[in-house]
């Protein structure tokens, strides 16, 4: 009889931001493989004897996401209860939906916990909402680096609302490059690097200064890049953090 | 000396995805005012003796939205602990930031915790991604109603990449003519009504079913409409839901 794997969304930094389900399901597990962002608060929330492993990658890395698949699916037959802990949600951009369907298709029980993901409470943490009254009713959430390798496709990003980059701040001259063809240059532009942590920074500058401000303040990942109209909410709901 | 409110995001729907700092604040608060669509489980987790006020209201209307802010301020400058708890995150369409601006502009301190968005968190309780490696590498989240009451921006739909809409039901026929400006009559979509609670119910079909299906089987608010390719991932990680 197999154990049963849970892919659950560790939250965007704040420990205190994981899910009563998945802190529930993370003191319960066997066996834990995080990755290289999960806030260590967590990871001392398992229980006695319970084995932990380490499986921090760089997105997009094919061989070691086979290990990793591989990892699961023997512990999982081994009869365990193990809890696979991703950083945000294991829906975007987290490779959830592979892991996930690898087991099942093996005839591994796969249960996946979502979490608050950081292109949301990234911003949020920033006193920037994604979506305001006033100034935009939709967003988008992009990465700027795709899984096969290729730049970002612009028929991804809209005319309107306000656009959230992922794991974009290492080819940001690209990236703004390639907003510019679609948003004015003069657009309101939040850098969040370290989203929701204690050593969450944040700079703001217009889409034209982009790329200079991530270069001159050496941003660098887990970063994200907030672009709209929205930002500019920064400066009123920014007072009290 | 003024109280403190906290703008909390109680997660889509099931009780387990309120955040673990979320839940803390609602044990903590003295008087609560929570949305409509807040799950009965949460409301249990407050202490004896605290305020519990219902203010679900419908969307958009502007003098229930009044009324709540001088209701939080009123509190507030009682020198309690206030939760104001809304459905999904408060930034996602939840009108925190108004809430929150209010509250400021008149001195009184203001936290907003993010929760997890039914507009991630549904469809991966119906088994769909809203990125997935093959299929979409962006997601774009929208609302079908809009806070002046107008239909949907086209604007804000990019040419690629899975859709979600939120609030769009009630206006299904617009909302999918509209789509198949930008998107093909034979995209999947999926419905979800009730996401992530006992009794969420998912429909598939196609863009050009969307409005005949949504009619047929009767599905009312809240629900959830994601467009996309995505979608086809549901019947492969469905096995265990």
């Amino acid at each position: 009889m197999s154990g049963k794997v849970y892919i659950v969304g560790g939250g965007p930094g704040d420990p205190g931001l994981i899910t009563v389900k998945g802190l529930k399901v993370l003191r319960q597990a066997d066996v834990v493989l995080y990755d290289r962002l999960i806030s260590p608060e967590l990871l001392r929330e398992i229980r006695n004897g319970a084995e932990l492993i380490y499986v921090g990658k760089e997105r997009g890395e094919a061989e070691i996401q086979e290990g990793i698949n591989a990892l699961l699916l023997k512990k999982a037959r081994m009869g365990l209860t193990v809890v696979r802990l991703k950083g945000g949600d294991p829906y975007v951009f987290g490779r959830g939906e592979e892991e996930c369907l690898f087991l099942i298709e093996r005839g591994v029980e796969c249960e996946v916990i979502p979490g608050v993901t950081s292109a949301i409470a990234g911003p949020a943490y920033a006193g920037i909402p994604v979506t305001s009254r006033w100034y935009s009713s939709g967003f988008s959430v992009v990465t700027g680096q795709r899984a096969d390798g290729s730049a970002m496709d612009l028929d991804y990003i809209p005319k309107k609302g306000t656009v959230v980059l992922l794991m974009s701040v290492s080819r940001v001259e690209e990236v703004a490059e390639n907003l510019m063809k679609v948003r004015s240059e003069r657009t309101p532009v939040a850098v969040i690097e370290k989203a929701t942590t204690e050593g969450q920074r944040v700079l703001t500058c217009t889409l034209r200064e982009l790329a200079k401000t991530v270069r001159e303040h050496n941003v660098t990942s887990p970063a994200l890049i907030v672009v709209g109209e929205v930002v500019e909410l920064r400066n009123k709901l920014w007072k009290f953090k």
